[in-house]
């Protein structure tokens, strides 16, 4: 997602600029069902696009797995860019000479200036990026995976799950509205804070939530339904991140995950299915956050915890 | 303890100052027969004496404690500074007027001042002032606790333990020495580190300690011999601050003290001993880390958590 140097307005709530090219991908540049339909439409096409996302931030690390997922690794490429990163953004640096193999473009920021050349808002990630022209088609990241799902279908493997089952997307809606607000975005409303009483609340908000998927989570073993749909694929990317990097570096400190029976035995059933668990890098995740977020973090020095060897527990919810 | 404006220097490992004024207080001022006897003595009478702590300190909450298990209240008064401080450090600012009731002063600092007027070093807690001089006597931490047992007997309480049973002293020495380089400073060396690598061998050494006494209180109830002593004490006060400030703001995050099985339930029945639970201040001891180090937590934001509620659950430890 995107990252600007200084995250915090003092006195103020952390709000998310929530402005993206909003482009979508679809079959035959057909108008989409849901989402957003006024906006450029982009053909369906195996080769064309390439995924640019980064181990370490939750919001393409859900891109990654959806992608895994539906088996889409040969139509749609990948690109990585490394953990850390200045205030022009995310670079290639985990690549041969910092150069994107396929874009050839060191910043992700250049793909964004193809597009636009005067692009005004954070450069971020997951964006897609169009490969002959190397301009970025959308980093609209909850349309991004929900095109994935509804208009790749041709191209899936055998054994993809039903993501969005049809009837289930209206509560699948709900959950996840309350999701992003309350828990994916609510762990930045904590880190990000401009002041003690906008923290406090932040965190007060965020273990209200908690408490709910706790107990929803007690009862059932997927957040909707009875199968895994991109509502878990949503939640996990920020549990998985929890105690590595919320729990101190954002003070989301009433409990860790692992202090939450349902909730990490729920966590640890996700990371042990394939095609999720794979695309977790705690190193690089631990090193953004602490290495990115001078403003919280000025000696910019990684802890060396927690104890991650309890992913690979049994999970025992098979049962539910 | 002694708190400067700037705690990091960057590169470095932190080095604590171990200068202290190293007078001692004695029996009709006699030589002590453990520790510096080369040092002014002064001679043990009651009502002489300010102890001046900060709830918030582990080294003043030792100084507390012991002088609660004593029964040393009437005999030796007791001045507690606030939680936070500026770079002139402790202030009385709990205390109506911002004054010590007793001593007349705002500052901690103006004590030492009356006692060396140019005096260099940390203005630090614990420290002991002649309340009619107003001068500070000694502020050498390890001996202030040592000496409240050996020299002022005659004014314990019946029921006061035995903290230094003759027979343990040698095994005491050995293990306290442990405890305070590994642990007491260990969590400091930790939070304070000027480097990565500073840092990462400072998390190795404290947790190499932490499971040695995980180990060690697994068989047995007490650190040393059967008994209560002040090898308890010394360990309980870095352990009490564990989970609410060392874990997330000095990075001591391998796993929290409620996931040290023997640790926690030691911890907790120390806490739940009269005379010791009671001293524990959390908010003070959060504002005192969160608000104080600016150069770890530039927002000054203090964490809602951690949920504390657990120290009063049952330790179960009577069998050991």
């Amino acid at each position: 997602m995107g990252e600007k140097a200084t995250y915090i307005q003092p006195g103020n709530e952390f709000n998310r600029d929530m402005n993206y090219i909003p482009d979508r991908i679809t079959r035959d540049a057909r108008t989409p069902e849901f989402g957003p339909t006024d906006v450029p439409l982009w053909p369906v096409e195996p080769g064309r696009y390439r995924l640019i996302a980064a181990a370490a931030c939750p919001w393409a690390n859900r891109a990654i797995i959806v992608r895994n997922l539906l088996g889409l690794q040969d139509v749609i490429s990948l690109g990585l860019a490394g953990p850390t990163h200045d205030a022009r953004s995310w670079t290639f640096d985990l690549d041969p000479g910092g150069v994107d193999p396929v874009l050839g473009i060191e910043r992700l920021q250049q793909a964004y200036f193809k597009r636009y050349p005067d692009y005004p808002r954070g450069i971020t990630v997951p964006a897609i990026v169009e490969e002959s022209s190397g301009k970025v088609v959308t980093n609209d990241f909850p349309w991004i995976t929900h095109d994935f799902f509804h208009e790749w279908t041709d191209f899936f493997a055998d054994d993809a799950p039903d993501l969005w089952p049809r009837d289930l997307r209206e509560e699948m809606d709900e959950v996840n509205q309350r999701v992003f607000t309350e828990v994916n975005n609510g762990v930045y409303r904590c880190g990000f804070a401009g002041s003690q009483e906008a923290y406090d609340a932040a965190y007060s908000r965020l273990f209200v939530a908690l408490d709910w998927l706790e107990e929803r989570l007690s009862g059932q073993r997927y957040l909707v339904g009875d199968q895994l749909t991109e509502s878990d694929i949503r939640l996990f990317t920020t549990l998985a991140r929890f105690d590595a990097v919320y729990h101190g570096h954002f003070k989301c400190n009433r409990q860790k995950l692992v202090e939450f029976p349902a909730l990490w035995a729920y966590a640890r059933d996700l990371y042990q299915t394939p095609g999720i668990g794979e695309t977790l890098d705690f190193p690089q995740i631990k090193d953004h956050y602490y290495i990115v977020h001078t403003d919280l973090n000025p000696t910019q020095i990684v802890p060396a915890g927690p104890d991650l060897s309890g992913w690979d527990e049994p999970h025992g919810r098979e049962s539910l």
